[in-house]
């Protein structure tokens, strides 16, 4: 790319790499970029490197931190005896964007899957096994996605765990809130059949 | 957000105000930042701020570099007689990859807009006239956008060099290549159908 400079080549190189961010979005931003005052590029680049460096896994429940144990893990007010496993920080916080959940969370970050060559070892499935032997524990939610990945994470979870006479449960699968059944595939229709509760 | 630890909440409202990256999408970036090497993440927060700071306008024809001149105004195998006028660096990129103009450029930084009150002296368009008086040029090529703001700009600048008896053209408006003529706007056919050419 003669046509730009080094360092705007470099940048719209760079964000390119990102997911989601195609060689136009790329372009589109480096200008964008260009055109911020410099103290803003340079709080946009720190905010970067300092989440990065400075995050960490929660030492109790795997989701990423700036503590040793994150705000949930240390809150005494949450139902420690009620944990939620989910794939990864995104999904705990869709959690408790609901406001009303009250137990405590363990991320696994990612889910079994065979075609990936991602396996039980590859998330963090033994640190919530050691956490259910220190730990008293009355129930497991298994809140991993609805997909093929998620579906094989949780049973294998269940299989896990149910020896130790541990509750567990999965979130349930149906038609969403507002959604059209017109609109809604068949494998959700049939979950929402089978899943079916009495009034 | 409490769930988030200050540092990604941080990154994510950073990411989200970027153009054209909502919430969800700075969400997804910054956890994907997260599990990126260190090193890779230093290098993107750097190509930012080098790119911010050390890249600055060509003394002639205004693009971004990061020489006091950039590549094209110094390559003596342009034809430096020939000046294409285009709103910005991005569109200079876009005539650069067509390889078949061998020109300069000069790079106005906006166009002319009453609505959003940039008016003739927002744009670098008193270098350009500095520019035509200094440099002996045979013809200026306006390629502002076809929007309102960009035909607005071109019979503005077209004005304003007619006295000087150098050449002023217009790129041609039309179908686009490929185009299919009943998804084209009507103006756009109009525009065709003023602008055609005798086989």
């Amino acid at each position: 790319m003669e046509y730009y400079s080094n360092h705007i080549s470099n940048l719209i190189e760079q964000l390119s790499s990102l997911p989601g961010i195609g060689a136009k979005s790329a372009q589109r931003l480096a200008f964008h970029i260009m055109n911020m005052p410099p103290d803003q590029v340079q709080k946009l680049a720190e905010s970067m490197t300092d989440a990065r460096n400075k995050v960490q896994y929660c030492k109790s429940c795997y989701t990423l931190t700036d503590q040793e144990e994150c705000p949930i893990c240390s809150n005494s007010d949450r139902d420690h005896r009620v944990i939620m496993v989910v794939e990864n920080p995104r999904d705990l916080a869709a959690y408790e964007k609901t406001g009303k959940y009250n137990g405590v969370y363990h991320v696994l970050h990612g889910a079994i899957s065979p075609m990936l060559g991602i396996g039980p070892d590859d998330i963090k499935l033994k640190e919530l096994m050691q956490r259910l032997q220190n730990q008293d524990v009355d129930e497991v939610i298994i809140a991993t996605n609805s997909s093929l990945e998620g579906e094989t994470t949780a049973m294998y979870i269940s299989k896990l765990i149910k020896p130790s006479g541990i509750k567990v449960s999965r979130i349930a699968s149906g038609v969403p809130v507002g959604g059209d059944l017109e609109y809604i595939d068949e494998v959700t229709l049939l979950r929402a059949l089978e899943g079916r509760v009495e009034l």
